[in-house]
């Protein structure tokens, strides 16, 4: 979809599909199942992008290509594995408009499933002979668990907007960061270009993750494979959500939506509330901040075509309907 | 318990749960409580224990000591955090005498937890520098999903005995064979003594998943931490059940057992009748046969403390009552 835009990392990304689906054959005619199930819900594969485009601001040698398409690869693994168990977690019985993997097998095969693409990704970091970039993917994957094990730990409580952005920086934003620093240390960048396009990943990572929220409002159902307040019924509070109850004026109503007893007919109302009330506009707002500060930091890289393409990246992040 | 008679590495084995217990703090306070409750429930250490004991056959440097005892503790994250997910998959509510992580807390926390631990590992391992370690670790991994993976698509069947080698190969004997390589490739020892390592590695974990499995019979309740019989209960078919079945004069039998409306009745009943049928004691004679192979192998190692502690291991494997 939407990244194949990007001409020039088109061929890498091609490299990228191929070392997945090469990491992931096996010779057991159940686990290649699995394997098969798992590559044919593809995504948008935003993070082996970011470590493309990052590694573009550092040397291109051949051992550093090699490098780059190995972690490019592994992130997306990490990623993939994350969604799967995060199916298990929500209960979810859709992803990406498919059935997700544990409603086609069973939540035992997520588990072991999830675990497998874990441990094929670390396989392929340690490729690079690079510890440091094996030291930061691990570090991507405990971010993520201890913020979503804290959350359900405390879970029923709505949560603050400081929350929500704490929340979605160990979900995403960190993971965007991260990628593209392990594009930079693939390619050998310079550590100062390294924190520059850290950075950049950072605010594509918050943008494109409260734009995600807000597409779970506003986009297509058909598009986007799962219904209106998606995020909602599976107890997931977010910023249009946050913002609405923060309102003075909006609280009592949206509260009383909240307790709806028939979710499937309140979603909609709900969505005419939210809007209403300006929180979608908000949300908007936030988004577009967070690519602002996006492009604002990348000003600093020598222009060019490397450079232009993670300004498409960022007008992407907020033209994408689902 | 047992593995601390090992005085040679007692003081490397309190620096491996010295390093557990910092790797696994958390300022967050409900990871710190996930955190403590899964080190509260510490076992055998067994896969620590073959790392420090194979790395006495190597170097002994203040760098390849210290990359020792990391990947020792690594070992053993890697082994908790497949148990923590084995009992997702099992729907286990007890683990070593105590409540299952997923009882205590949930299968999403589990899931989490597991993956935390994982991601923790492979941090542990990238301090070492040695992409190597990595790549081995994550193959245990990866071997350990894919045979469990197919066992599960494949549930129902009852495996036939060379079918159960191999899955007790995928489940422990390849990890205990990894944790003895391990030590080696930590201590920079020659690819000779690393193998041998290896080999016997692979007979100790046989030896110990065979004797498990016969425990499940035999052991003490109260001090296994489970009901005679659970690994049937949670519908694994182990060695004495599958050489009952392969008896001619007892299948019948076994088979109405195994039919039995009242499974907590049956299995003293069908303990009987593996018993009577000579099941156990070849499993036994498996055990013992596993363990002169180990004894064996490592019969062209250098003479001395080392290899004595070896052997003691090995003794212990046979020796142990839960």
């Amino acid at each position: 979809m939407g990244l194949a835009l990007f001409s020039t990392i088109e061929p890498q990304m091609r490299e990228v599909s191929q070392i997945l689906v090469d990491t992931l054959k096996s010779d057991n005619p159940l686990v290649a199942l699995v394997a098969d199930f798992v590559l044919a819900a593809s995504g948008k594969q935003l993070r082996p992008a970011l470590v493309l485009l990052a590694s573009q601001f550092g040397e291109q040698t051949a051992q550093t290509r090699q490098n780059t398409v190995w972690v490019a690869a592994a992130a997306e693994m990490i990623h993939m594995a994350t969604l799967i168990h995060d199916d298990i977690i929500d209960e979810a019985t859709i992803r990406r408009g498919q059935q997700a993997v544990r409603s086609r097998f069973s939540d035992p095969v997520a588990v072991l499933a999830g675990d497998y693409l874990f441990a094929q990704a670390f396989r392929l970091f340690a490729r690079t002979g690079q510890p440091e970039i094996i030291a930061l993917a691990a570090k991507v994957v405990e971010v993520m668990c201890v913020g979503e094990i804290a959350q359900h730990l405390d879970q029923g409580r709505v949560a603050t907007e400081a929350e929500y952005w704490q929340r979605i920086e160990a979900k995403t934003g960190f993971f965007l960061e991260a990628s593209c620093r392990l594009g930079g240390l693939a390619s050998q960048a310079a550590d100062g270009v390294r924190d520059v396009l850290g950075r950049f990943g950072h605010h594509i990572g918050l943008a494109f993750q409260v734009v995600d929220d807000l597409l779970d409002w506003l986009a297509d159902p058909q598009k986007l494979g799962k219904a209106v307040g998606g995020d909602l019924a599976e107890g997931t509070y977010t910023l249009p959500i946050i913002y609405a109850l923060q309102t003075e004026s909006y609280r009592a109503r949206v509260e009383g939506h909240l307790r709806s007893p028939d979710p499937a007919l309140g979603m909609q109302g709900l969505r005419a509330l939210l809007a209403e009330s300006g929180a979608l506009d908000y949300s908007r707002r936030q988004a577009e901040h967070h690519v602002r500060e996006a492009l604002s930091v990348v000003a600093s890289l020598p222009s060019g075509q490397a450079r232009d393409s993670l300004r498409n990246l960022a007008d992407f992040v907020l033209a994408r309907e689902y």
